[in-house]
């Protein structure tokens, strides 16, 4: 009867990447959140009701009478030629030039991320990430049993000297990381951005110590001033591996990202794709293809762009005008994401319950960490403003407020066991929390 | 300059698993087959070109006006619960009855495939397949280095005794297989039908020593005499995963398969499928759904089993009259492909080439098996009737069996050493071949 036998028969015979494996208690409490008296501040779901759902239609339909049979056939397991070239024109805005057969088409850059760690990390092998990083890239690593390094990131991003000195404190274990995984510009979850000297600064450690990083850009289209960053993999393409994805310049539901990768490795992402899906679905694909081949979707970036910056500023009038002092968040200047630091003593992870029951949601800081690291997350909390309306997220904010301050109060009343309630909450978020 | 390290600067640095891929010397055989004026026997592609494409586009283009913005969005990692009801309604015709809880949507049957061995399969664990068996599970076992063991199947299917010697073989060794797995219906590649006898047999088998079996069923509905073969999960629930796939009665390009599971290990499954794409594409389900709510989708699987019936009678009716004595072949009643085993002395693989200089291609049996038990597939071939039409295959048959003559008389002047010329193929295919 130990283990959950009786419920799982199974569970003896499981692999042991399987034993990491477990839902998070955040789950349950997110079922809860998605109701539609609840504001989600936690959610990343692109906006979009905002896309030209009647042009779109007609597109597809189009699409669909003259080459149904082949984009609904197999396709190839690197992804369609055309689209390939499309992304060669897109990642061009990036300053990344690349020939369609360095581009892999993936299953949304998650399944990237899952394939390049496939391809790389046995169990127990070193990466190095951002404090904070990526839930989704978090739990495609503990599926591969990795060791999560986490170093310092600041308002500028992640510090090169601190991934330096990483690779040292690792090399004196005679150790290597297999890659380091970084989100440079509007960074998920921390909402900021790496200065261009901490890009060269990155690629010169990268140099030094001959690693290979992973950039992943999803963001890149989305800075508020019009402003594309330029990515590192445009001045290194040999150390760099770029990942990007459709998800939030057109629609998640299509799942269809894609890797820029030095040859001989995005052969074997190839592979690794190959046995695992066989083939990213040629539907997307030609879906996307059609859309920007007929769609005005550089037109469509900025309006999406227009409708995050409001956003962004209905969130940062009400942090600004409602939260309790020692609360501090980051400004971003793109993206989806700002990460706010509650005052000390103050646990977001234990106040989540009382914050669903406000009828306010967010993701807390410890599921951007790995390991014992998520204790460093244990003020903060990721706040999004993509999906909401600017109303919406001043009333989110208004109620959020109001938790805290109740919080606040116990704290001062009562001290610090009085705001402690739950444990830590297991690796494996929902992709709501993505 | 060893291992090639100058042209891949990371071929050090790849995890074990990643050794084992490399790209099979096929590939480039396939390029050239994929010529129009090559007649392939070789794909598994289905005959996309019959579905009703106007009716599709009518049908998609309102699911996107109506429901677009939700159709397009990220959705949950087990799949949309529209679809998995709908999955309950398919697998109640081959008598399993499940409840869309115990669903999970995947992209393609593929991915199932690599979830249940992602979350059973630690390198070195034994699993049983087929001989020969699926090209795509093969690649699947070899990517989370299975110990793959074949054991015999016969114009009934797997041999149920087989698979309990190799039980116990592995028992003396004090090993146990981590799942039985095999398409008992209208066999990829062999063509043949387990018989209800068997399955019961195989049950007693899983029973009796504890097994957990994956069954493999995209061809169930494609049966031509109409009868559907009734499921072994119809039967255990217990001990039987069942993959199931939209590929084959609908279209691959919308890379929609499914898995029904015991309730436990569905839940892995979902964690681990969120970690590698974090959930499927909502709108590959969105379309699916529509498509089986507002089209006669039965009445479409009858047309399709027409077809199929017409090109396989074309390509029995070939071999038949024109393939010399000693050549043996299965009779599929269902399904997309025929086994065929060439007079003794012959090498299927090593005629391929000349077989693709007469314009005709075919997959050799080599690459059915893993490891050294390819050696059993070098006398046969896997052909497929479900792409070109019934015309095009006679014409196919009629030029490998030129070849096939030519070749035999090589061996009987020149011996066999006049018939062998490649060294074994590698172990991924292309997904043409699946």
């Amino acid at each position: 009867m130990a283990d959950g036998t009786r419920l799982d028969p199974y569970v003896q015979r499981y692999a042991a990447r399987t034993e990491g494996m477990t839902a998070s208690e955040i789950r349950a409490l997110f079922a809860v959140a998605s109701r539609p008296e609840v504001v989600s501040l936690a959610g990343g779901m692109p906006y979009t009701a905002a896309l030209p759902w009647d042009a779109i239609a007609d597109t597809v339909a189009d699409m669909l009478r003259t080459h149904g049979a082949t984009a609904l056939q197999y396709g190839s397991g690197q992804g369609d030629q055309r689209l390939r070239e499309q992304i060669g024109e897109i990642v061009d805005l990036v300053g990344v030039s690349t020939h369609p057969d360095d581009v892999i088409v993936t299953v949304g850059s998650q399944q990237a991320l899952d394939l390049v760690t496939r391809v790389f990390c046995d169990p127990g092998d070193p990466v190095i990430v951002e404090s904070p990083s990526y839930v989704g890239a978090l739990g495609t690593f503990a599926a591969y049993e990795c060791d999560v390094r986490h170093v310092a990131m600041d308002e500028e991003g992640l510090v090169p000297e601190a991934v330096a000195e990483e690779v040292q404190r690792l090399a004196r274990e005679g150790r290597k990381p297999k890659f380091v995984y970084t989100i440079p510009s509007f960074h998920n979850p921390a909402g900021v951005t790496q200065s261009p000297q901490r890009r060269a600064a990155l690629l010169a450690v990268a140099a030094e110590y001959d690693l290979l990083v992973l950039e992943d850009d999803p963001y890149a289209l989305l800075g508020f001033d019009g402003v594309v960053p330029r990515a590192m993999r445009a001045d290194d393409d040999e150390r760099v591996v770029y990942l990007g994805s459709f998800s939030k310049i057109f629609a998640p539901g299509v799942r269809v990202g894609y890797a820029v990768a030095p040859h001989g490795l995005r052969e074997k992402l190839v592979l690794a794709a190959e046995a695992s899906i066989l083939c990213p679905p040629a539907y997307s694909q030609w879906t996307v293809s059609a859309y920007l081949d007929t769609q005005p979707w550089q037109e469509q970036v900025k309006a999406f762009r227009e409708v995050y910056r409001e956003r962004r500023d209905a969130l940062l009038d009400g942090l600004q005008s409602l939260m309790p002092p020692g609360t501090t968040w980051t400004v971003p200047a793109g993206g989806f994401y700002s990460w706010v630091t509650l005052p000390e003593g103050m646990d977001a992870t234990a106040m989540l319950p009382r914050a669903v029951t406000a009828r306010v949601a967010y993701v807390p800081g410890t599921g951007f960490y790995a390991g014992p690291a998520r204790e460093s997350g244990r003020r903060s909390m990721r706040l999004s403003y993509c999906f909401p309306t600017a109303d919406r997220i001043a009333e989110g904010v208004r109620r959020l407020a109001g938790v805290v301050e109740a919080e606040q109060e116990l704290l001062d009343t009562f001290g610090p066991a009085a705001v402690h309630h739950l444990p830590s909450l297991g690796d494996t978020p929902s992709p709501d929390l993505a």
